[in-house]
């Protein structure tokens, strides 16, 4: 009998997943999503081999996340192989606060800790536990953990942390935790696979997708990112700004009368390659452009990122290897070039032909600073940890 | 008769000045200060020599910005030597907008469009537009001369000022203008002195003080800095935060109900260095202190300074020098080896001995990045920058 592992990954209208044979060769089996709920929510899925299997949809009255998670299960039911059975359910979680430096096993406690969490990530903490609530109610026979996107960056030190506010406020929570630490815990055990003798040296990763954020690590662990308190500081993203200056916020209150939703919906949905554009979010949109705007928008984004290697280097003291992930890291081979040309005076020399490749080494033999693209695969990392954490 | 070029540098609740002559030898012949407007108004004066010259108080009530520019003027006359005129004055302007990428001949158009940049500095423009209207009114026959802050900047790429915000916000104006022009200007100038040959390589001058910024520097001209739209961004300031994420902002509006005047107290006077420590603003004060929270607030200060140096090496492509300048950066040996010592990396190498010089190289002869103090001076600046708008 098949031991599953599922993979959950709630968004705002969206629930992600993926079922994986827990039996040795973390073979995925059923992947899918539930979208659109609230507007029209659609199940899809597809098998291991990537063919579809089902294609179910509700009126959206009342049709809630809990109601999401059951079909999940249902369809998981149907159509997973003769005989499989569900041994626990993982869950992306974008914010484990201080508490949790690694995954942890989801209890009623554990859930009441992370509620405590929302107000730090309004956005997606509350729609990542509401499929952990609705499992823990209805199928409490499943044992659940919790994968957490910050843990991965416990490891920095303080200072990489602090902001330099006032004490009380700092006691209180407000610090840099960073994102995309599935990603980054992926991208480096990967790393020893691709390149072995620089898994344990000073890199950079530069995670560039939708949202984006570059982390640097030495021997394996995060020592700084350039994602915050929040997952809108940083770098240029899609539609987020990345790094202001506070007093913006402040012009904008006083003279366009901005309140806090009006300045969250800029902040994370107006900006971006998308704001300065004008166009899209999409990168694949504006590299297919020949706006200025467009280009104005991509030149932007490559230059912050160069800027923030520069000093996520200084925060290592120095660089040993380069890496790109994420959907632009791995599919736009243009942004390598610009950000390895951007890079040049760190000894970053680009192989055209290598950079044309899906995953390995994409500098040349002499390049003192060595890139390589690596597939991300943070749907297998919260299946890894959640079979770790349940001793499956 | 001497000719004698005033210079005036007014904030909130002071009015300093400056005369020199203004024939060749630039020697200062009275500098002092009206200090505490609006709480127990007081001016003091010492001449060229450093002797104090004169002290004068007046009652709080009615004693404008106004009155003690009359007053200082009252002062040159006494004080000054026998038969010298005042043939200008400038004065330094916090914000000089994208219009003025130099020093403007005040007119009455020229205050209106200064004006309309208050809103951008609201807590410095008004101060330094203040004593210009009262001269202009009280004697016109002075011409006036406005020295920027920003001008500076005006060379950097668009890409190193432009946030990533909706294209209509950044036309209106919210960009990174950066600030400390007036010194960067000086010290890139004085640097022509200390090290003719480094004068036109990739350099990076830190100007440390109460208000702190590093700036890129290539062949003279500004490539990027670390202030931004307001003189709250960048590095950690003696009570200013420097760079935050903009969710902080967000969840303090949330979380606590802080109103753009309360973000703006908490931004701009209770963070950085004293909010850290909890002790001062003063790095004096810090170093003298075994309070372990004096300790994290340097340890902080100096950690983001060497974060931005990185960034910045990144905008000029690779450094070839570091300057250090700035009350914390000329007068704090401690400061500059720990920033020394943060980017060894990019191969600094302090020379304990030249480093407890006050003005000069710093680094061993074998230092692949070569390091100096330059004193600066913003006053004599703005004296030359009068004395060539006004061809004197």
């Amino acid at each position: 009998m098949a031991q599953c592992i599922a993979v959950v990954n709630a968004g705002s209208s969206s629930v992600k997943f993926g079922f994986y044979d827990s039996e040795g060769e973390e073979t995925l089996l059923l992947r899918g999503a539930v979208e659109q709920i609230g507007v029209s929510p659609t199940l899809s899925a597809s098998d291991g081999a990537g063919n579809d299997v089902v294609e179910r949809s509700w009126p959206k009255d009342g049709f809630t996340h809990a109601q999401a998670m059951t079909s999940v299960l249902d369809v998981a039911r149907e159509f997973l192989p003769e005989g499989s059975t569900v041994v626990g359910v993982g869950h992306r979680v974008v914010h484990g606060g201080t508490e949790f430096a690694g995954p942890a096993k989801v209890s009623p406690e554990v859930i009441a800790v992370l509620e405590g969490f929302s107000p730090l990530a309004p956005l997606h903490q509350p729609h990542n536990l509401a499929p952990i609530k609705a499992i823990a109610q209805n199928r409490p026979d499943i044992p659940q953990v919790a994968c957490f996107d910050t843990a991965f960056h416990q490891t920095q030190p303080h200072l990489a942390q602090a902001y330099a506010l006032p004490r009380e406020l700092s006691d209180e929570g407000i610090k840099r935790y960073g994102f995309h630490g599935l990603s980054y815990d992926y991208v480096s055990s990967r790393l020893r696979e691709v390149a072995p003798d620089h898994a344990d040296k000073k890199i950079i990763i530069a995670h560039l997708g939708n949202g984006a954020s570059v982390c640097a690590i030495d021997k394996g662990k995060s020592v700084a990112t350039t994602m915050g308190f929040t997952a809108v500081e940083g770098l240029v993203m899609g539609t987020r700004c990345g790094s202001i200056d506070p007093g913006v916020l402040i012009y904008l209150m006083d003279e366009k009368g901005m309140d806090a939703r009006a300045l969250e919906t800029l902040v994370y949905k107006k900006c971006g390659l998308l704001g300065v554009s004008g166009i899209s979010s999409d990168m694949r949109t504006l590299r297919g452009s020949d706006d200025p705007r467009a280009r104005e928008a991509i030149d932007l984004f490559i230059y912050r990122i160069v800027r923030e290697i520069g000093s996520l280097a200084a925060a290592l003291g120095g660089v040993d290897g380069l890496v790109f992930t994420g959907g632009i890291g791995q599919r736009d081979a243009k942004t390598r070039r610009e950000v390895a040309a951007g890079c040049a005076w760190l000894g970053a020399e680009l192989d055209e032909a290598r950079n044309g490749g899906a995953e390995g080494l994409i500098s040349t033999d002499g390049s003192a600073l060595p890139m390589w693209v690596v597939q991300t695969d943070e749907e297998l990392v919260i299946a890894r940890q959640t079979a770790v954490v349940l001793g499956i």
